[in-house]
Protein backbone atom coordinates (compact mmCIF):
# COMPACT_ATOMS: atom_id res chain seq x y z
CA UNK A 1 0.00 0.00 0.00
CA UNK A 2 1.59 3.56 -0.94
CA UNK A 3 0.36 6.52 1.43
CA UNK A 4 1.08 9.72 1.00
CA UNK A 5 1.64 11.87 4.37
CA UNK A 6 1.17 15.52 5.33
CA UNK A 7 0.34 17.74 7.92
CA UNK A 8 0.12 21.79 8.91
CA UNK A 9 2.58 21.53 11.82
CA UNK A 10 5.43 21.61 9.56
CA UNK A 11 7.37 18.65 8.77
CA UNK A 12 9.33 18.73 11.72
CA UNK A 13 6.81 18.66 14.25
CA UNK A 14 6.39 14.85 16.57
CA UNK A 15 2.93 14.74 15.03
CA UNK A 16 4.21 13.73 11.78
CA UNK A 17 7.15 11.56 12.80
CA UNK A 18 4.58 9.09 15.30
CA UNK A 19 2.52 9.21 12.16
CA UNK A 20 5.09 7.93 9.45
CA UNK A 21 6.48 5.22 12.16
CA UNK A 22 3.24 3.91 12.39
CA UNK A 23 2.20 3.94 9.34
CA UNK A 24 5.68 2.16 7.97
CA UNK A 25 4.11 -0.81 9.34
CA UNK A 26 1.14 -1.19 6.95
CA UNK A 27 2.26 0.67 4.32
CA UNK A 28 5.05 2.29 1.95
CA UNK A 29 5.09 6.07 3.35
CA UNK A 30 5.95 9.02 1.43
CA UNK A 31 6.38 12.31 3.43
CA UNK A 32 5.14 15.87 1.86
CA UNK A 33 4.69 18.37 4.12
CA UNK A 34 4.98 21.98 5.03
CA UNK A 35 8.44 23.43 5.82
CA UNK A 36 7.13 25.66 8.00
CA UNK A 37 4.08 25.95 10.50
CA UNK A 38 0.91 26.53 8.35
CA UNK A 39 -1.86 25.93 11.37
CA UNK A 40 -5.21 27.69 10.30
CA UNK A 41 -4.30 28.24 6.53
CA UNK A 42 -7.46 26.65 5.36
CA UNK A 43 -7.51 25.52 1.82
CA UNK A 44 -5.23 28.13 0.71
CA UNK A 45 -3.40 27.45 -2.31
CA UNK A 46 -0.43 28.92 -3.71
CA UNK A 47 -0.53 30.41 -7.36
CA UNK A 48 0.98 33.92 -7.47
CA UNK A 49 4.20 32.50 -6.28
CA UNK A 50 5.99 29.59 -7.31
CA UNK A 51 7.24 26.58 -4.86
CA UNK A 52 10.11 25.07 -4.17
CA UNK A 53 10.65 21.27 -2.53
CA UNK A 54 13.73 20.06 -0.80
CA UNK A 55 14.49 17.34 0.81
CA UNK A 56 14.49 16.68 4.47
CA UNK A 57 16.80 14.92 7.09
CA UNK A 58 16.22 13.85 10.61
CA UNK A 59 19.56 12.68 12.77
CA UNK A 60 21.49 12.21 9.33
CA UNK A 61 18.82 10.08 7.49
CA UNK A 62 15.86 11.16 4.71
CA UNK A 63 12.36 12.34 5.97
CA UNK A 64 10.71 13.26 3.33
CA UNK A 65 10.60 16.20 1.27
CA UNK A 66 9.77 19.84 2.33
CA UNK A 67 7.64 22.02 0.58
CA UNK A 68 7.52 26.25 1.88
CA UNK A 69 3.25 25.84 0.76
CA UNK A 70 0.29 24.98 2.22
CA UNK A 71 -0.84 21.80 3.14
CA UNK A 72 -2.86 21.80 -0.24
CA UNK A 73 0.23 22.42 -2.23
CA UNK A 74 1.78 19.47 -0.44
CA UNK A 75 -0.62 17.41 -1.73
CA UNK A 76 -1.07 18.79 -5.43
CA UNK A 77 3.10 18.56 -5.36
CA UNK A 78 3.22 15.35 -3.79
CA UNK A 79 0.68 13.04 -6.38
CA UNK A 80 1.75 15.16 -9.16
CA UNK A 81 5.61 16.06 -9.14
CA UNK A 82 6.93 13.78 -6.12
CA UNK A 83 5.07 10.38 -6.10
CA UNK A 84 3.62 10.95 -10.33
CA UNK A 85 1.13 8.52 -9.48
CA UNK A 86 -2.46 8.15 -6.92
CA UNK A 87 -1.30 6.58 -3.65
CA UNK A 88 -3.51 4.49 -2.43
CA UNK A 89 -4.46 6.56 0.66
CA UNK A 90 -3.73 10.32 1.98
CA UNK A 91 -2.97 10.36 5.83
CA UNK A 92 -2.88 14.14 7.48
CA UNK A 93 -1.51 14.27 10.37
CA UNK A 94 -1.40 14.04 13.81
CA UNK A 95 -1.98 17.30 14.66
CA UNK A 96 -1.27 18.88 17.74
CA UNK A 97 -4.89 20.25 18.69
CA UNK A 98 -8.44 19.13 18.02
CA UNK A 99 -10.11 19.64 14.30
CA UNK A 100 -13.42 19.54 15.25
CA UNK A 101 -16.82 21.25 14.89
CA UNK A 102 -16.10 24.73 13.59
CA UNK A 103 -12.51 23.86 13.26
CA UNK A 104 -12.45 21.62 10.74
CA UNK A 105 -13.74 24.88 8.32
CA UNK A 106 -9.92 26.37 9.52
CA UNK A 107 -7.83 23.22 9.43
CA UNK A 108 -4.30 23.34 7.41
CA UNK A 109 -4.56 19.63 8.53
CA UNK A 110 -8.26 18.62 7.12
CA UNK A 111 -7.52 20.70 4.53
CA UNK A 112 -4.58 18.17 2.90
CA UNK A 113 -6.55 15.17 2.91
CA UNK A 114 -9.65 17.01 1.86
CA UNK A 115 -7.68 18.50 -1.44
CA UNK A 116 -6.78 14.48 -1.55
CA UNK A 117 -10.61 13.47 -1.66
CA UNK A 118 -10.75 16.00 -4.45
CA UNK A 119 -8.06 13.91 -6.44
CA UNK A 120 -10.30 11.22 -6.38
CA UNK A 121 -7.67 9.53 -3.39
CA UNK A 122 -9.25 8.71 0.19
CA UNK A 123 -8.13 10.12 2.97
CA UNK A 124 -7.83 10.70 7.17
CA UNK A 125 -7.15 13.81 8.65
CA UNK A 126 -5.77 12.56 12.54
CA UNK A 127 -5.55 15.10 15.10
CA UNK A 128 -4.70 14.77 18.58
CA UNK A 129 -7.05 17.09 21.10
CA UNK A 130 -3.82 19.00 23.19
CA UNK A 131 -1.84 21.43 21.50
CA UNK A 132 0.87 20.59 23.65
CA UNK A 133 0.30 16.79 23.26
CA UNK A 134 3.69 14.81 23.79
CA UNK A 135 2.24 10.81 23.38
CA UNK A 136 1.40 9.83 19.82
CA UNK A 137 1.53 6.37 20.42
CA UNK A 138 -2.09 5.58 20.20
CA UNK A 139 -3.38 8.22 18.16
CA UNK A 140 -0.49 6.65 15.65
CA UNK A 141 -2.34 3.05 16.29
CA UNK A 142 -6.01 4.60 15.39
CA UNK A 143 -4.46 5.92 12.22
CA UNK A 144 -2.56 2.77 11.38
CA UNK A 145 -6.33 0.77 12.18
CA UNK A 146 -8.29 3.18 10.08
CA UNK A 147 -5.84 3.43 7.22
CA UNK A 148 -6.32 -0.35 6.65
CA UNK A 149 -10.23 0.05 7.18
CA UNK A 150 -10.58 2.38 4.45
CA UNK A 151 -8.11 0.27 2.44
CA UNK A 152 -9.82 -3.01 2.63
CA UNK A 153 -12.91 -1.00 2.72
CA UNK A 154 -13.11 1.83 0.73
CA UNK A 155 -14.84 5.41 0.97
CA UNK A 156 -16.99 7.10 -1.50
CA UNK A 157 -15.37 9.32 -4.33
CA UNK A 158 -14.80 12.48 -2.59
CA UNK A 159 -15.14 11.97 1.43
CA UNK A 160 -12.78 11.49 3.56
CA UNK A 161 -12.45 10.54 7.48
CA UNK A 162 -11.77 13.56 10.28
CA UNK A 163 -10.16 11.52 13.42
CA UNK A 164 -9.98 13.46 16.37
CA UNK A 165 -8.12 11.04 19.50
CA UNK A 166 -8.61 12.96 23.02
CA UNK A 167 -5.35 13.12 24.74
CA UNK A 168 -5.77 11.15 27.83
CA UNK A 169 -3.92 7.95 29.02
CA UNK A 170 -5.11 4.89 26.26
CA UNK A 171 -6.80 3.18 29.00
CA UNK A 172 -9.28 6.14 29.83
CA UNK A 173 -10.31 6.02 26.34
CA UNK A 174 -14.07 4.99 26.01
CA UNK A 175 -13.96 3.41 22.28
CA UNK A 176 -14.50 5.01 18.77
CA UNK A 177 -17.30 6.59 18.00
CA UNK A 178 -18.78 7.56 14.32
CA UNK A 179 -19.60 11.47 14.71
CA UNK A 180 -21.34 14.35 12.74
CA UNK A 181 -19.46 17.80 12.69
CA UNK A 182 -20.54 19.49 15.87
CA UNK A 183 -22.15 22.77 16.22
CA UNK A 184 -19.87 24.48 18.29
CA UNK A 185 -17.57 27.63 17.31
CA UNK A 186 -15.36 30.68 18.83
CA UNK A 187 -16.24 33.75 20.49
CA UNK A 188 -13.50 36.00 18.58
CA UNK A 189 -11.85 38.44 20.58
CA UNK A 190 -9.41 41.11 19.30
CA UNK A 191 -6.64 42.01 21.57
CA UNK A 192 -5.66 45.45 21.14
CA UNK A 193 -1.85 46.12 21.83
CA UNK A 194 -0.05 49.27 21.17
CA UNK A 195 3.74 48.70 19.62
CA UNK A 196 7.05 50.14 21.04
CA UNK A 197 6.22 53.30 18.23
CA UNK A 198 2.83 53.95 20.00
CA UNK A 199 0.57 52.30 17.03
CA UNK A 200 -2.00 50.01 17.64
CA UNK A 201 -2.41 46.08 16.52
CA UNK A 202 -5.05 43.29 16.91
CA UNK A 203 -4.12 39.62 18.02
CA UNK A 204 -7.31 37.30 17.53
CA UNK A 205 -8.19 35.14 20.48
CA UNK A 206 -10.98 34.12 21.59
CA UNK A 207 -12.85 31.25 23.82
CA UNK A 208 -15.14 27.73 22.32
CA UNK A 209 -18.63 28.34 22.26
CA UNK A 210 -19.46 24.58 23.08
CA UNK A 211 -22.96 24.19 22.32
CA UNK A 212 -22.80 20.09 21.45
CA UNK A 213 -24.52 17.91 24.20
CA UNK A 214 -24.51 14.53 21.52
CA UNK A 215 -22.54 11.58 21.90
CA UNK A 216 -22.65 11.87 17.93
CA UNK A 217 -20.96 15.26 17.51
CA UNK A 218 -17.61 15.30 17.25
CA UNK A 219 -17.09 18.22 19.66
CA UNK A 220 -19.14 16.09 22.55
CA UNK A 221 -17.58 12.98 22.10
CA UNK A 222 -13.88 13.81 22.09
CA UNK A 223 -14.83 15.67 25.28
CA UNK A 224 -16.00 12.19 26.83
CA UNK A 225 -13.00 10.78 25.91
CA UNK A 226 -13.94 8.97 23.28
CA UNK A 227 -12.13 9.00 19.37
CA UNK A 228 -14.17 10.76 16.89
CA UNK A 229 -14.85 9.72 13.00
CA UNK A 230 -16.37 11.60 10.94
CA UNK A 231 -17.21 11.28 7.62
CA UNK A 232 -16.58 14.60 5.40
CA UNK A 233 -16.88 15.86 1.98
CA UNK A 234 -16.46 19.56 0.13
CA UNK A 235 -19.96 19.43 -1.45
CA UNK A 236 -20.67 22.53 0.23
CA UNK A 237 -24.54 22.77 -1.25
CA UNK A 238 -26.72 23.62 1.20
CA UNK A 239 -29.48 21.11 -0.29
CA UNK A 240 -32.31 22.24 2.41
CA UNK A 241 -32.08 25.99 1.54
CA UNK A 242 -32.22 25.02 -2.47
CA UNK A 243 -35.41 23.52 -2.17
CA UNK A 244 -37.02 26.66 -0.32
CA UNK A 245 -34.99 29.22 -2.41
CA UNK A 246 -37.33 27.86 -5.21
CA UNK A 247 -40.35 29.61 -3.50
CA UNK A 248 -38.20 33.06 -4.46
CA UNK A 249 -38.44 32.80 -8.30
CA UNK A 250 -35.37 34.20 -8.87
CA UNK B 1 -30.03 48.35 6.16
CA UNK B 2 -26.45 48.15 7.63
CA UNK B 3 -23.75 46.19 4.86
CA UNK B 4 -20.39 44.94 5.23
CA UNK B 5 -18.52 44.49 2.13
CA UNK B 6 -15.62 42.36 1.66
CA UNK B 7 -13.66 41.08 -0.72
CA UNK B 8 -10.58 38.88 -1.63
CA UNK B 9 -8.80 41.14 -4.92
CA UNK B 10 -8.09 43.51 -1.84
CA UNK B 11 -9.38 46.69 -1.34
CA UNK B 12 -8.09 48.59 -4.17
CA UNK B 13 -9.97 46.14 -6.84
CA UNK B 14 -12.82 47.97 -9.10
CA UNK B 15 -14.88 45.13 -8.16
CA UNK B 16 -15.37 46.63 -4.51
CA UNK B 17 -15.75 49.73 -5.39
CA UNK B 18 -18.39 49.05 -7.91
CA UNK B 19 -20.19 46.74 -5.24
CA UNK B 20 -20.17 49.54 -2.44
CA UNK B 21 -21.38 52.36 -5.01
CA UNK B 22 -24.15 49.70 -6.09
CA UNK B 23 -24.85 49.09 -2.23
CA UNK B 24 -24.85 52.36 -0.96
CA UNK B 25 -28.60 52.84 -3.10
CA UNK B 26 -29.90 49.99 -0.75
CA UNK B 27 -27.93 50.24 2.82
CA UNK B 28 -25.40 52.13 4.61
CA UNK B 29 -22.11 50.36 3.56
CA UNK B 30 -19.07 49.58 5.70
CA UNK B 31 -15.90 48.30 3.53
CA UNK B 32 -13.33 46.63 5.39
CA UNK B 33 -11.03 44.73 3.36
CA UNK B 34 -7.45 43.27 2.93
CA UNK B 35 -5.22 45.42 1.94
CA UNK B 36 -3.50 43.41 -0.45
CA UNK B 37 -4.68 40.83 -3.10
CA UNK B 38 -5.41 37.31 -0.56
CA UNK B 39 -6.73 35.19 -4.38
CA UNK B 40 -6.72 31.18 -3.03
CA UNK B 41 -6.07 31.79 0.18
CA UNK B 42 -9.21 29.82 1.32
CA UNK B 43 -10.70 30.57 4.92
CA UNK B 44 -6.95 31.10 6.25
CA UNK B 45 -7.36 32.99 9.33
CA UNK B 46 -4.37 34.87 11.26
CA UNK B 47 -3.71 33.56 14.65
CA UNK B 48 0.17 33.62 14.96
CA UNK B 49 0.93 37.23 13.77
CA UNK B 50 -1.32 40.30 14.72
CA UNK B 51 -3.21 42.48 12.31
CA UNK B 52 -2.96 45.48 12.13
CA UNK B 53 -6.30 48.11 10.33
CA UNK B 54 -5.32 51.35 8.28
CA UNK B 55 -8.09 53.53 7.06
CA UNK B 56 -8.33 53.37 3.60
CA UNK B 57 -8.95 56.65 1.05
CA UNK B 58 -9.91 56.29 -2.14
CA UNK B 59 -9.19 60.24 -4.33
CA UNK B 60 -9.24 62.17 -1.16
CA UNK B 61 -12.36 60.40 0.17
CA UNK B 62 -12.63 57.75 2.48
CA UNK B 63 -13.80 54.65 1.48
CA UNK B 64 -13.15 51.53 4.11
CA UNK B 65 -10.67 49.83 6.13
CA UNK B 66 -7.37 47.61 4.94
CA UNK B 67 -6.84 44.77 6.79
CA UNK B 68 -3.26 43.07 6.73
CA UNK B 69 -4.77 39.69 6.74
CA UNK B 70 -7.36 37.22 4.74
CA UNK B 71 -10.80 37.81 3.87
CA UNK B 72 -12.07 35.32 7.08
CA UNK B 73 -9.72 37.90 9.36
CA UNK B 74 -11.94 40.95 7.73
CA UNK B 75 -14.88 39.97 8.19
CA UNK B 76 -14.21 38.91 12.00
CA UNK B 77 -12.27 42.17 12.75
CA UNK B 78 -15.44 43.86 10.75
CA UNK B 79 -18.10 42.56 12.69
CA UNK B 80 -15.85 42.47 16.13
CA UNK B 81 -14.04 45.59 16.45
CA UNK B 82 -15.09 47.99 13.78
CA UNK B 83 -18.82 47.64 13.28
CA UNK B 84 -19.38 46.02 17.10
CA UNK B 85 -22.26 44.95 16.15
CA UNK B 86 -23.41 42.33 13.24
CA UNK B 87 -24.83 44.38 10.21
CA UNK B 88 -27.79 43.01 8.61
CA UNK B 89 -25.92 41.59 5.58
CA UNK B 90 -22.30 40.92 4.38
CA UNK B 91 -21.30 40.55 0.43
CA UNK B 92 -18.39 39.97 -0.75
CA UNK B 93 -16.75 40.43 -3.83
CA UNK B 94 -17.17 41.76 -6.81
CA UNK B 95 -14.45 39.20 -7.64
CA UNK B 96 -12.91 39.34 -10.93
CA UNK B 97 -12.97 35.16 -11.95
CA UNK B 98 -15.95 33.00 -11.22
CA UNK B 99 -16.25 30.73 -7.95
CA UNK B 100 -18.12 28.06 -8.86
CA UNK B 101 -18.01 24.38 -8.98
CA UNK B 102 -14.44 23.07 -6.80
CA UNK B 103 -13.21 26.71 -6.96
CA UNK B 104 -15.25 27.40 -3.83
CA UNK B 105 -13.52 25.50 -1.95
CA UNK B 106 -10.74 27.81 -2.83
CA UNK B 107 -12.24 30.94 -2.81
CA UNK B 108 -11.09 33.75 -0.42
CA UNK B 109 -14.55 35.36 -1.91
CA UNK B 110 -16.30 32.93 -0.96
CA UNK B 111 -14.68 32.18 2.70
CA UNK B 112 -15.52 35.74 3.79
CA UNK B 113 -19.39 35.29 3.04
CA UNK B 114 -18.71 31.57 4.63
CA UNK B 115 -16.92 33.77 8.13
CA UNK B 116 -20.12 35.56 8.23
CA UNK B 117 -22.11 32.62 7.77
CA UNK B 118 -20.68 31.00 10.88
CA UNK B 119 -20.80 34.37 12.69
CA UNK B 120 -25.26 34.06 11.93
CA UNK B 121 -25.48 37.06 9.38
CA UNK B 122 -26.79 36.06 6.62
CA UNK B 123 -24.31 36.95 3.20
CA UNK B 124 -23.97 36.59 -0.49
CA UNK B 125 -20.40 36.18 -2.09
CA UNK B 126 -20.66 37.18 -5.70
CA UNK B 127 -18.28 36.72 -8.35
CA UNK B 128 -18.02 38.30 -12.53
CA UNK B 129 -16.70 35.06 -14.53
CA UNK B 130 -13.78 36.78 -16.31
CA UNK B 131 -10.20 37.75 -14.32
CA UNK B 132 -9.91 40.62 -16.48
CA UNK B 133 -13.95 41.83 -16.28
CA UNK B 134 -13.99 45.57 -16.47
CA UNK B 135 -17.44 46.25 -16.09
CA UNK B 136 -19.19 45.28 -13.02
CA UNK B 137 -22.50 47.26 -13.61
CA UNK B 138 -24.87 44.49 -14.44
CA UNK B 139 -23.03 42.63 -11.44
CA UNK B 140 -23.45 45.41 -9.42
CA UNK B 141 -27.45 45.15 -9.74
CA UNK B 142 -27.67 41.92 -9.27
CA UNK B 143 -26.07 41.97 -5.81
CA UNK B 144 -28.69 45.12 -5.36
CA UNK B 145 -31.08 42.78 -5.91
CA UNK B 146 -30.46 39.68 -3.74
CA UNK B 147 -29.32 41.83 -0.67
CA UNK B 148 -32.91 43.42 -0.92
CA UNK B 149 -34.32 40.09 -1.20
CA UNK B 150 -32.32 38.11 1.66
CA UNK B 151 -33.18 41.15 4.01
CA UNK B 152 -36.72 40.90 2.87
CA UNK B 153 -37.23 37.09 3.14
CA UNK B 154 -34.33 35.83 5.36
CA UNK B 155 -31.88 32.84 5.04
CA UNK B 156 -31.47 30.00 7.56
CA UNK B 157 -28.55 30.62 9.67
CA UNK B 158 -25.27 29.39 8.68
CA UNK B 159 -26.34 29.53 4.72
CA UNK B 160 -24.99 32.15 2.33
CA UNK B 161 -25.38 32.71 -1.37
CA UNK B 162 -22.46 32.04 -3.70
CA UNK B 163 -23.00 34.35 -6.97
CA UNK B 164 -21.67 34.10 -9.82
CA UNK B 165 -22.43 36.57 -12.70
CA UNK B 166 -20.80 35.69 -16.80
CA UNK B 167 -18.94 38.03 -18.10
CA UNK B 168 -21.72 38.79 -21.58
CA UNK B 169 -23.36 42.36 -22.21
CA UNK B 170 -26.56 42.01 -19.84
CA UNK B 171 -28.75 41.82 -23.40
CA UNK B 172 -26.98 37.92 -23.52
CA UNK B 173 -28.07 36.54 -20.45
CA UNK B 174 -30.63 34.04 -20.28
CA UNK B 175 -31.78 34.68 -16.53
CA UNK B 176 -31.02 34.27 -13.25
CA UNK B 177 -30.92 30.70 -12.51
CA UNK B 178 -31.00 28.51 -8.41
CA UNK B 179 -27.93 25.92 -9.04
CA UNK B 180 -25.99 23.04 -7.09
CA UNK B 181 -22.15 23.07 -6.26
CA UNK B 182 -20.88 21.79 -9.94
CA UNK B 183 -18.28 18.72 -9.90
CA UNK B 184 -15.64 20.27 -12.66
CA UNK B 185 -12.24 20.72 -11.21
CA UNK B 186 -8.71 21.26 -11.97
CA UNK B 187 -6.27 19.07 -13.46
CA UNK B 188 -3.38 20.45 -12.12
CA UNK B 189 0.10 20.54 -13.37
CA UNK B 190 3.24 22.22 -11.90
CA UNK B 191 5.24 23.96 -14.59
CA UNK B 192 9.39 22.88 -13.42
CA UNK B 193 11.92 26.02 -14.06
CA UNK B 194 15.23 26.67 -13.61
CA UNK B 195 15.74 30.59 -11.46
CA UNK B 196 18.80 32.41 -12.26
CA UNK B 197 21.02 30.46 -9.50
CA UNK B 198 20.29 26.96 -11.68
CA UNK B 199 18.10 26.12 -8.66
CA UNK B 200 14.70 24.44 -9.73
CA UNK B 201 11.22 25.77 -8.80
CA UNK B 202 7.30 24.91 -9.29
CA UNK B 203 4.74 26.93 -10.45
CA UNK B 204 1.25 26.04 -10.15
CA UNK B 205 -1.01 25.71 -13.21
CA UNK B 206 -3.47 23.38 -15.26
CA UNK B 207 -6.88 23.54 -16.44
CA UNK B 208 -10.53 23.01 -15.33
CA UNK B 209 -11.86 19.41 -16.82
CA UNK B 210 -15.79 20.79 -17.29
CA UNK B 211 -17.68 17.88 -16.31
CA UNK B 212 -20.71 19.94 -15.58
CA UNK B 213 -23.86 19.13 -18.27
CA UNK B 214 -26.82 19.94 -15.98
CA UNK B 215 -28.20 23.93 -15.77
CA UNK B 216 -28.55 22.83 -12.11
CA UNK B 217 -25.02 23.13 -11.81
CA UNK B 218 -23.50 26.45 -10.86
CA UNK B 219 -20.33 25.28 -13.76
CA UNK B 220 -22.91 24.62 -16.68
CA UNK B 221 -25.00 27.78 -15.66
CA UNK B 222 -22.44 30.53 -15.74
CA UNK B 223 -21.14 28.23 -19.69
CA UNK B 224 -24.98 29.45 -20.87
CA UNK B 225 -25.27 32.93 -19.87
CA UNK B 226 -27.00 32.26 -17.01
CA UNK B 227 -26.22 34.35 -13.27
CA UNK B 228 -25.74 31.27 -10.67
CA UNK B 229 -26.83 31.04 -7.70
CA UNK B 230 -26.20 28.19 -4.79
CA UNK B 231 -26.91 28.02 -1.80
CA UNK B 232 -24.22 26.74 0.07
CA UNK B 233 -23.22 26.01 4.20
CA UNK B 234 -20.24 24.76 6.38
CA UNK B 235 -21.70 21.89 7.49
CA UNK B 236 -19.42 19.26 5.77
CA UNK B 237 -20.71 15.94 7.11
CA UNK B 238 -21.69 13.84 4.76
CA UNK B 239 -24.33 12.25 5.95
CA UNK B 240 -24.51 9.31 3.11
CA UNK B 241 -21.03 8.07 4.61
CA UNK B 242 -22.28 8.62 7.63
CA UNK B 243 -24.59 5.97 7.76
CA UNK B 244 -22.94 3.71 5.46
CA UNK B 245 -19.79 3.82 7.86
CA UNK B 246 -22.09 2.29 10.80
CA UNK B 247 -21.92 -0.59 9.14
CA UNK B 248 -17.72 -0.71 9.49
CA UNK B 249 -18.91 -1.01 13.58
CA UNK B 250 -15.68 1.30 14.49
Amino acid sequence: MNILICNDDGIDSPGIHALAKALKEVGKVTVVAPRTEQSAVGHAITMKIPLRVTEYYKDGKFFGYAVDGTPADCIKMGIRNILKFSPDIVVSGINNGSNAAINIIYSGTVSAAREAAIMDVPAIAISVTNHDAKDFSYAGRVAQKLTKLVSEKGLETGTLLNVNVPDVPEDEINGILLTKQGKSKWDDIYEQRDDPYGKKYYWLTGKLMDVDTQLETDQFAIKNNYVSVTPIHFDLTDYKTYEYLKSWNL
